[in-house]
């Protein structure tokens, strides 16, 4: 089977390797008449970009996106929107032990017994750099979310034992941080952490959260098309996560449900809310027009310099270490990832949305 | 949309409601010939029946199922397997306040918001009695599994803040336990916890682990449909659920990759194993050959006895008592709906898998 | 893979085998707020019904459907809908020659073939009793397409060589007609034709129209997903039938550009219409305004009564006759299916075309 | 909603515009470890291009395939071929009359009434052009089958009146000949034909055949996905197609049951058979072994020379004179799309088979 496409009603399909001559997206569904230029996408492949600091593996990609088809004269025309990233830095390196070691922490192993060969460069399709693909894809998304209002600003909530406090939280801070955190001074620390761990030949994991707000009431199907189900789906699907939160998410397991439950009231100009959000803004699978709030777990990156043990393709054991150039934590450059993952998923199910009453399908089709 | 189905090559639809007259299942591209009778769904649909515990709501459901269709002379025929659970104890009940209440910590607001509309009796669509129909599917396709050796086992692993430990592990335990516990010891101190909740009117959150062993590597599809993508979506669809943990789940973010990565090794018999498991069992999305490890943490019922507040559809703030049976905490009956979401994800990952190399489509057709 | 299941936003599941305890169907993605009851739905399967004249088998089926889930006080709640039929006369009769043999005209061998088992009586899954489920489902589909003045209209247009007039159309007839013929006198000599067939053991084919009137222009997705593209496969998927003609259909090979192309004027309203209707109202795949004309042929029932050489499971030639109670035409009964699927196939297609355009979506969610 | 993708296992998404810079495929679910290279694509793309003769326009697109991912030293991966074709001939020209105003024939108009705004250049995405992404993926899929032993063999069968004789069929005459036609009397008439409607200003339609040999039994799924369901969706799915005929297609329905029934024999291997294959091939939806034959009849050129009266985007009456280089038959250059599409079909449908039972399933896994 398949398995990369993403979404029902507006599906997004990546393809391309690591050291392939490219990689891209093509998304369909997105409707017509919205404005949209490369630069609109570039922005936010700018935030995923390697070689921006410390934080990141010194490989230098442009990744410059262009639009080969979808849209004309400025504006998406509803048909497939193609995207299209060369791979300009492929250095053609000497693989060596890589080339038939599993490396620990990868999908190399799995990927060989299932497919029977495996393109070992980088990773291959299993490579982060995919991920690029998605942000190119999410970005439009984001865009037309805007439009209507709704925000999803995700950022790095901890690296390693560094966690921001909320008292320091400054948004406008997320995009200038090399660790994509919204608090100055965490960020101080998390650097200083992440250095110490480059130093050892380590990598770090981290927690990258996203809130979305705007989202009206209503949102989500309620049986396996959840708002959250959906939302882990398309979380869980980025490479080094292991876990996703909603809400309070695992503190929910302690919890009383005179604790857990949030009361609804009404807000001074008489609309329905809720007086608490442990509940991250989604119940039963639906949005209830609070904040949706999510929690992403990253492991640390796999790739290390130091030596590691494993087993080859011929069924040796071997030592491997692994030189190139990787980021030491994934968590700054996967922010941006995490929230146009969000960002596709909020979309398709708001077209989806659409069609749930029968009055507004008639009175669609009476225009 | 839709949303009432789940699974690619396996697919099984669900319908019904809380207080309708009957829920069931279709369960679609299940394999011919193998044998299936109603006492093999039977078995899964007892284990979650309420009435069965002081941790469970006294709600009286026979909860039989019927096969309609899909089986013949005993053996499955490849076509949809229709599956039937009357609801027999619908108390026509007077529902007062909760008509036009919106319940805290349910679907009902959002619902409403949606549709316009919605059954009010019992959560109707988003009533976690939905599940048994998972159930009855999920026994069928955790049946094949068990033929091909792969065993899926879900347990509580905490209810509140009483968790089993590993030293008094008993699987054999689980069947008999009413808390769905593997350690006697920690289901006597649970039973205490949820007695004292009760006699408060209110109720407990938990955590489900699910352990799958036996499974091959290479299960999983590299990119949106990852094993753990899958699981997580699988899982988060069941409604009380708010957190997914992989292996070591939430434990990753603070890990450094020298201690989060798993070192291949060979094992006595020469295959490929894994030194430790903090992957839980997936790497890229992939099976690794390892045990699959899986946590849910499960919310605190959210119909507690207390008084809560909330709003009705007439937008007014209002004072909510819920009456009625419900279960104290959720954990035990949703263990066996975790383990057969679990068993159909799984299936259908593997049932894909057979299309992945095309030397193996070739030989298929030569037969 | 299963292929129950039909449509993408609107998707209806079918179940259930000719001798079975039931057949039904699943309808999910059907909008809220619809009033339904059971009647509605009981009108078109009547329609449907054998027993009804010299035209149809003896075989007696009440084909009561009972709605057992999406309906709630009277109106549809946007969750799925499932409908039961009860099979009531499953005659359990001795299957002899049958039980082995693969009849020709049918799925049986292939069925064989494909799965290794089958279920012998009267075809299974492959039984045109599978499109009582479908009629079901769709009559539901059309009464929201006919509160939107969409009109969905099938009739016999001919039966083995004799065919009805255009200038004898009565559509009042066709609900009147055991032919399902709008033309009386046709229908008179059909019945006489039928009547010549069944003295001779034998079975006739004959054409299905449909017409569907009140269509807006722009129905209907640019690629794989072509209004006509849809009602081919939905069309093609009832058993008998072996083409499928759009407009003019067969007619187009030899007609020149002049002769095909429509040409575009204004009506009298000032409305954009065309001068004649060759495209069948599907240009490029998407609905123009006028009416949408499709026909389907079908064969000649392949159980008749006369003796027929065929082979049996263990690989013997054998002499086959097939008793029972069989249609000597598909056509008259057919005729419902054919309009069910198309109404399904429509107000699918009319769901998907509400988020087409960005500005759309944007308005929705400002409500 | 989408509709650029087709395939459930096999899943094809093609993009792209007449005139955009590029057009493409993502051909995702493909297996792993299949010998492929560019040629082995540009063979059958080469069959598609324009410019090649009297029947042809003249415009020149190189149609130079490249492969960006999904392969890697020489042989697939399993993981998504992207396939890219870029548009070398876009000239850019004065559309003067054409941009605003509606084709006859063509999907301008519903185009428009759909999305509000459309790519008046060459079509856009209802271009003929879009065929050339589905001949690129087509191929691969081709391939794999000859690999099987099965093969898709399409050809004119008519052009206009002229209609090819089977005692003159020579399947090696197919790719020589301009109008792909394989009876060299037919093609020369065909030509000539094409002549007079070129001088008049005038396009002619025509009948494509496609056979497909080799295939075995029990392809294809019982219901909504029966084999030649498939088949049509994927047909119909192609710009001009107006009708969809199976085996003996319209004539059955003037048969009788004794006529239109295939005998099941022994062929001399003592191997299941039929006498005759009025079926073509197809049973219930099934194959029956036997050679699958498929017709499909193409409409006339809408784009003719003559002046044709149409509607404005501003809704104002006009006389449009279409310039530009166009087919004056469509025919000879969708040989090879319809044999794509059927080699699509097949495959999907075939990797959907290896699923249907359950001992091959455990089989499979005890590998």
């Amino acid at each position: 089977m398949s398995g990369s496409d993403f979404g029902k009603i507006l599906k997004v399909t990546t393809w391309g390797e690591s050291h392939g001559p490219a990689i891209g997206a093509v998304l369909d569904g997105f409707p017509a008449g919205m404005a949209l230029c490369e630069e609109d996408i570039q922005k936010y492949l700018d935030r995923r970009r390697p070689g921006q600091s410390a934080l990141t593996t010194a490989r230098k990609e442009a990744d410059r996106v262009r639009i080969l088809s979808g849209v004309f004269e400025g504006r998406t025309t509803g048909t497939p929107i193609s995207l299209l990233i060369e791979n300009t830095d492929q250095r053609s390196r000497d693989y060596g032990d890589l080339k038939d070691c599993f490396r620990p922490g990868h999908a190399d192993y799995g990927f060989y017994a299932k497919y029977g060969l495996r393109d070992y460069r980088g990773g291959g399709r299993s490579s982060g750099r995919e991920t690029a693909a998605r942000v190119a894809a999410g970005a439009i998304a984001a865009k037309l979310l805007k439009e209507m209002g709704i925000r999803v600003m995700a950022f790095a909530r901890s690296i390693g034992p560094v966690e921001i406090e909320e008292k320091n939280f400054d948004p406008a801070h997320i995009l200038l941080s090399p660790a994509a955190m919204p608090d100055i001074h965490a960020e101080e620390r998390a650097l200083s952490y992440m250095k110490e761990c480059v130093a050892k030949g380590d990598s770090s994991g981290g927690v990258i959260e996203c809130r979305i707000s705007g989202l009206p009431a209503g949102i989500g199907d309620p049986v396996f098309d959840k708002l959250d189900a959906c939302l882990a789906r398309a979380l869980m699907s980025i490479g080094a996560v292991k876990a996703v939160e909603i809400g309070d998410g695992t503190g929910v397991s302690r919890a009383r449900g005179s604790e857990n439950n949030d009361a609804f009231c009404l807000d001074e100009e008489g609309r329905i809310t809720k007086k608490t959000n442990h509940a991250g803004g989604i119940l039963g699978g639906i949005s209830d027009g609070s904040q949706v709030l999510v929690r992403v777990h990253v492991k640390p990156t796999p790739s290390i310099s130091r030596a590691q043990e494993t087993v080859d393709e011929q069924g040796r054991e071997r030592e491997l270490v692994i030189g190139g150039r990787h980021d030491p934590v994934i968590v700054p450059r996967a922010v941006v990832v995490t929230e146009c993952m969000c960002a596709l998923t909020i979309l398709d199910l708001m077209l989806s949305g659409m069609t749930a009453r029968a009055d507004r399908v008639i009175a669609f089709y009476k225009k």
